[in-house]
């Protein structure tokens, strides 16, 4: 195994926002309530500074699991330079979404859950923790955010 | 969006199983029994044709939900050529795993569990269900595997 340095905290910080504001898309785990059933799909998604914004059919595993538990865990990056997310989930019909964020959505997406003629829920989730690290030497450290906050300064 | 011709059901299986055999990574979903929190992580896998072997600490939250309920979803491949699997998960205590498998899973993933201080599982996962898409275009006829039984000849 080839082992570069490990970054700094703020250098993961930096490549981390810099993966939430281009890449498309996020490996969605979720659960169904009471159950052992673990649900994973990819879903497009647009990182607006402090949310991630995805949508899914209300009816699928994962729309349904996200209504009733609210909780989800994401997975970003190729799997050698990942970003793990853990958050809460909040359901946003399309009619209650502000214009300008499902304008956004469908722009760097390439979907717009308005115009399907199944329904759609938008979700939002604000993350709770944030972890970021490319191979097992970056193991330690990989705690960008606790509990909703930042660990690490710019 | 662009939208390539959807594959035939063979070459989509084709494509899977080449993605199996030479694939390092897959991401690696579970739930805590009777609980609706999910977890996801990255796990180097190994496909013997049959069956996938990862590894992880036992006491792990995957070490933890594998153990418990037996059931996992795993995603691999890029989030725009994903192939799907749900499968059911035995623990093998390293002990017990047979020397030749060991030895190709540290061959392959770069890390040995035996050799690791870490009380380490392996986990032997049947899939039950295989499916793979590349774009929206591919939904339909995205089931390769299902009971698992291929439903799609070579």
């Amino acid at each position: 195994m080839t082992s570069a340095p490990a970054r700094s905290p703020q250098q993961r910080k930096q490549d981390t926002l810099h993966r939430l504001e281009h890449d498309v898309d996020a490996w969605v785990a979720t659960a169904a309530e009471g159950g052992a059933a673990p649900w994973l799909v990819p879903l497009s998604f647009v990182w607006d500074g402090a949310t991630f914004l995805v949508a899914t059919p209300a009816t699928s595993p994962t729309g349904r699991n996200l209504s009733s538990t609210g909780v989800t865990r994401l997975g970003i990056g190729p799997t050698d330079d990942v970003v793990m997310v853990e958050g809460t989930a909040v359901a946003v019909p399309p009619a209650e979404l502000p214009e300008e964020d499902a304008e956004i959505f469908a722009g760097k997406t390439g979907f717009d859950p308005r115009r399907l003629t199944a329904p759609y829920l938008y979700f939002r989730i604000l993350p709770r923790r944030i972890q970021a690290w490319r191979a097992a030497g970056e193991f330690e450290g990989r705690e960008l955010m606790g509990d909703g906050q930042w660990l690490v300064g710019d």
